[in-house]
């Protein structure tokens, strides 16, 4: 049942994964003191890459959509940390609102919508879920795969409160990631808690904030291990006045592209690695792989063709995109059966609760793997990631997984100091 | 692997497992509330017994001793679990002295001291085992049976603190459960978290105490799902002067035990029960199975043999009976592999952590499992007592386990509400 998993797992050690587990009893005191600092975010996803010699996040999702893909055996840590989870931000709830996408054909996502009801119901509370979709005037059912349903009700905005005909929550819980903007059913809700706050939305919400705050983290986390935070934390910039159809921007573009490759190019002359060095251009507030963009040279992007530029300015809910961050490009060195792997690790509250790969058939090892045609090889973690085995050597998938465990939770603490940082001004003060 | 669990597991449905499972968001609702109130001890275990119309622990334990029983499939959960309990109890606690019993030779033991560090240590603490033995005067590695080692070091008291010699711990876990008394090395440690309070031990703690805050959670927990509380809690008296060797208080405790008998006897009548009562003798501060004996009428206790009187009035590190518990016997339903069983569940923080069964080849269904000849069966909890599919029948595996959790937990909160009640008067004003 599980995968199995070529090169990266059967590779000699790395010495930033040993760094990571000879180092594990101050990694996870150093991250409890953080957390006593900084809030935790009520959910993340993260996705990793692994190069060998480098592992950091490229991505960072408060909104994640993929419960449904991690195995029955993470259930039980799923409820265990979504206790500590409802504990910490709402105690006194009992009736939670969950939000999903605009989904309703999309029964893989339904399904995860399902999944994290049920994984909140086993914390002790009443959960109904409240549909953004103007179609839903009436609660309507949807029969999922597995032969249970899913009920979509109309939401009810009373004053200072939102809900459902009969039912008033003590909090709102949103899987909607807000990418059309935050609809004024959301505004304002001062006698609920919503989670995760409102600006945490992609209405608001950019990539290049999320890495920012993750350049503090990782320089923090990289003066706890004495190590080159470059080796868990990838280069960026960004450009903000973009326009893809009428190609204005593109000067900024290019110039950023060749700063960050030639950044790149010297760190790995330092560390004398012979890979090609790329970067990954971004939508800002792009999400669901929409808005990416591979870039080895900064000539590939003047003068892109119509196709290029088309796939590059519109993302999802058909947002137009005038901001994009640039990403220094990690090779990744997984593959499961064959095809390009990346790692996705799941957290509830401070706690890493699950993951799986997300593979691509036909993608390379420097491309975005979040494209048609990728799947999901959820059984291939063997087992958690906050249980390292010191015993054993640090290539054994126990020791590996642990090292992801901690990357993403730098990236879960960068999610909180980018929440703190970029609050509205009367939240920040209150 | 998972041993076949006949009879109990393979039964009808039971009423009360039902009325757990179909209430299960309203039970996970009141726990949540009654720890707002009430602080959950570190860790615990719980012996419970299953006879069918029947579920209710019947022990407590506050220094749980088994944790190498369980299975490594609970491992991320212990360590989740132990993170929360550390952030609740000791949150800025770096480094932490384990006190364990004074066994040497009992490897077994061991192997659990040894499983609980490194629990520990992968929450970010820095963990060292210091000894009470007087005879452990300098570092004493001890070979364990899996090819590791433990190092037992002699116990340094400076001023207010305990440590070791080179080592100043911010918190002090007792997996001892002083039964001997409480030495004078443990008294006043004000500036250091002691875990659990040193009033928690059997030098003070008594099964009557905890039994009496059993019956207040019980009654409480009985009310919010409309059940009889019997059903979840054996009746229990206690006799307070007694002595063995010279047969001073044998009428208390005949009268104590046919007082009981009655009680049960009405119940079994008003249930329809076919079994035959009985009650279990025990020692009030009695651990480790020792000073308990099963009666099935209150002649039994009257003119009680050299043999008798030798076995119930000493107890573990040569104490003297002269405090019982008489308390309700509850028959075990289960067996494993032929052999008479009953669940331990285990606990750290007020999370479920695991369990395992307690299985006794040569015992009744009518007697303390607890006893020279048991063994464990770490695998035989198929899935986490967390996680019920309402979807599965009542006797589903995970639907029993949760109902098992369920009923742990209640003895879990009575030990949090008895030591708050029993907590010595300047802690209690503090």
């Amino acid at each position: 049942m599980v995968p199995h998993l070529t090169t990266a797992l059967s590779g000699p050690l790395q010495e930033l994964e040993k760094r990571l587990l000879g180092n594990a009893t101050r990694i996870e005191q150093w991250f409890r003191s953080e957390w006593i600092e900084h809030t935790p975010p009520f959910y993340g996803s993260v996705d990793l890459r692994n190069s060998g010699f480098k592992l950091a996040p490229v991505d960072m999702n408060l909104f994640p959509g993929g419960f449904n893909n991690l195995s029955d055996d993470f259930l039980p840590l799923c409820v265990q940390a979504a206790h500590a989870a409802v504990e910490r931000l709402c105690p006194d709830a009992s009736r939670l609102l969950l939000i999903p996408e605009n989904h309703t054909r999309n029964l893989f996502y339904l399904q995860n919508v399902a999944r994290i009801a049920s994984i909140l119901g086993l914390t002790g509370l009443e959960v109904r879920i409240g549909s953004l979709l103007p179609d839903v005037t009436e609660p309507t059912p949807i029969e999922l795969p597995d032969g249970s349903s899913l009920l979509l009700e109309p939401l009810v905005r009373h004053g200072n409160r939102l809900g459902l005909k009969d039912f008033d929550p003590c909090a709102v819980l949103l899987n909607n990631d807000l990418s059309a903007g935050a609809p004024a059913l959301l505004q304002g809700l001062e006698d609920q808690w919503l989670l995760p706050p409102i600006h945490a939305g992609w209405a608001t919400r950019r990539k290049s904030n999320h890495f920012a705050a993750y350049d503090q983290v990782a320089a923090r986390f990289a003066r706890l291990l004495d190590i080159d935070p470059w080796l868990v934390n990838p280069y960026f910039g960004r450009c903000g006045e973009l326009n893809f159809h009428d190609r204005t921007g593109e000067d900024c573009l290019a110039t950023q592209v060749d700063a960050l490759l030639t950044m790149i190019r010297q760190k790995y002359a330092e560390y004398g690695i012979k890979e090609t060095p790329f970067v990954v251009v971004k939508a800002d507030a792009g999400t669901y792989g929409m808005g990416v963009m591979t870039v080895r040279d900064a000539s590939e992007v003047v003068g892109l063709n119509r196709k290029q530029r088309n796939k590059m300015s519109v993302i999802k809910e058909g947002q137009q995109v005038s901001e994009v961050i640039i990403q220094e490009g990690v090779h990744t060195l997984e593959t499961v059966n064959g095809g390009v792997a990346e790692p996705v690790v799941y957290m509830m509250d401070h706690y890493v609760v699950g993951g799986f790969y997300r593979v691509h058939g036909e993608r390379g090892r420097d491309e975005n793997l979040n494209a048609p045609g990728m799947h999901f090889e959820p059984l291939a973690f063997e087992t958690c990631c906050n249980v390292p085995d010191c015993k054993k050597s640090t290539d054994a998938p126990p020791n590996r997984f642990y090292a992801y465990g901690v990357i993403a939770r730098l990236a879960l603490l960068a999610a909180a100091v980018e929440i703190e940082q970029t609050a509205p001004a009367e939240l920040a003060s209150a």
